[in-house]
């Protein structure tokens, strides 16, 4: 990790990018006429679902890892995760040949946790709630010496997460507009962070499912409020509580973050599978279902939407099942 | 359409190269580590299913289409198709400016009939057998002066749908294993041509359902056989049977036609989408479902193999609802 009391600057992601070459996919960008007419907009979607591991996650927790001194690397690292981060670090482990031990929410999907289990991590199961995570997660680095690398708040994981925007600016230089899904904010973060030293005066807006909404009310509130309640979203994804550091960071960068509905998130999540015969998870689909309902302030921009990632159950389809209420 | 009685040649290809620049896409190959690991060799997966229209066939469709004489192409074309043929045509009859009149089985999948209605062509509904298709088409030729477009049996098709193996081969020149989907053999056969003409010794083989197993049976007898029975497959773009003009240009240079069990199919068809990432609908999961069955023959080869496309009913999978006995 680097330093946690220095500031979260490029230079961390420029060297997160040297850190990561070989070690993770450059992602494809991907367009469509048929979507771009539907939006009035040229939209550049970054395919972080063909990502290693089939999420973005593997930017961050890939750095983090490799950011670690040798001594410390070789007690292992450890995290508590929705999934995408755990399968993402347990891959990273295996990389640097280092143990990796995950403690996974109980709700996790099948795909995420099998994700976990091939990379052959250590896994712990808690209840689906950041506090029960949190208490596991303290407990195995008490007792095996692992570092902690948390999903989001951490210096590293976000330089790490920011390289995709970096890329994308190489890939589509002429965006003025940079949409990220937004959990805990670590995406966001880095993504803003390169964004707007690359490219001053890029728009960035976060977009969250309403069901978990903290970090739009943080946001507006100029100060972290924690969530209200127990997240209620398909976007297994972004449940997480925005992070004080990626806070920190999307501050004074960021132009908005904005809210979706769930009928919002499924709708825009079929039509991509639709058009651009791509499987992507519900959270990836969240900066879509922004850009239906917000046509006409976006008229001739070009838009990067970063798809976040692919792992979800296929058993379970989110218009042949709809979310349970909760 | 070329001289009827003339034979197919790569030069057919050739010009249909030409011909398609700047109307179709050059579809990306992709690879992935884990399924090169499974099947014991390295894959380069030809993604069809990110063509205009989501299939193969926008390439036989366009190339017919603009290889019309003026006056010829004026009436309008026709064609009847299970689906991604007759989308194809009425795109490519829209890039040219003429009518399009398509007949379809009506067991045609909701996604292929949409994609037809989008394009504007005048749909006719038909029984799903090859005699109720082909007497539906000859009406409407007859009542419109229309230039009937065979999905497959016909060389301007043939020559188009042959220049994916020609990008295949430059995209991956150490290809020396090519493998497609059978249904009427236009695939094949114009990939057969392109490989062996582009790469003396490439070895192509050619996979078919088992439930649909005509050009198998007729590849090992010698002669055109006609299906011993309706197709039963849930391979929907591969029940058309086998082509007297593909047939002649498969044999001598197809190495074999193996068959799929439906079950593999699905098997196949399910793992490419969950470690891929992608949408392919059931025809383009026949070849890896043979990879998956003959891994000890191809150890260290390095593989074509066509995903043909991806257009199929998001709400009806088929590891939801297995397909109906016949």
């Amino acid at each position: 990790m680097a330093n946690e009391h220095s500031a979260f600057t490029f230079e961390l992601i420029e060297q997160a990018r040297t850190r990561l070459t070989g070690r993770i996919s450059l992602t494809p960008v991907m367009t469509s006429s048929r979507l771009d007419a539907l939006v009035g907009a040229r939209l550049f979607f970054k395919c972080e679902n063909f990502q290693k591991g089939g999420a973005f996650k593997a930017r961050g927790a890939t750095n983090a890892v490799f950011a670690l001194g040798e001594t410390q690397a070789q007690r292992g690292v450890a995290t508590h995760s929705s999934g995408n981060h755990a399968a993402a670090l347990a891959r990273a482990a295996v990389l640097r040949g280092i143990p990796a031990f995950v403690v996974m929410p109980d709700n996790t999907p099948q795909a995420k946790r099998a994700a976990v289990a091939l990379y052959g991590a250590q896994v712990s199961w808690c209840a689906p709630t950041l506090a029960a995570r949190e208490r596991a997660a303290s407990e195995i680095v008490a007792a095996t010496g692992a570092t902690l690398i948390h999903p989001y708040n951490d210096h590293a994981v976000m330089a790490g997460q920011g390289t995709a925007a970096v890329e994308l600016l190489g890939q589509v230089p002429e965006l003025d507009l940079l949409l990220c899904p937004v959990g805990g904010g670590g995406l966001l973060a880095g993504s803003a962070v390169a964004a707007t030293h690359l490219k001053p005066g890029i728009r960035v807006i976060g977009v969250e499912p309403a069901g978990a909404d903290d970090a739009a009310r943080s946001f507006r509130a100029g100060r972290l409020l924690p969530p209200e309640r127990a997240p209620v979203t398909i976007a297994d994804g972004l449940r997480g509580a925005l992070g004080e550091k990626p806070f920190a960071a999307i501050r004074g960068r960021v132009e908005d973050i904005v809210t979706v509905t769930e009928e919002s998130i499924v709708r825009a999540m079929r039509q991509l599978w639709e058009v651009l015969k791509i499987i992507i998870e519900p959270s990836a689909a969240v900066p879509y279902a922004a850009l239906l309902t917000q046509r006409d302030k976006l008229r001739g921009s070009h838009i990067g939407v970063v798809l976040s990632g692919g792992n979800l159950d296929l058993d379970r389809l989110p218009w042949q099942s709809p979310p349970p209420a909760s």
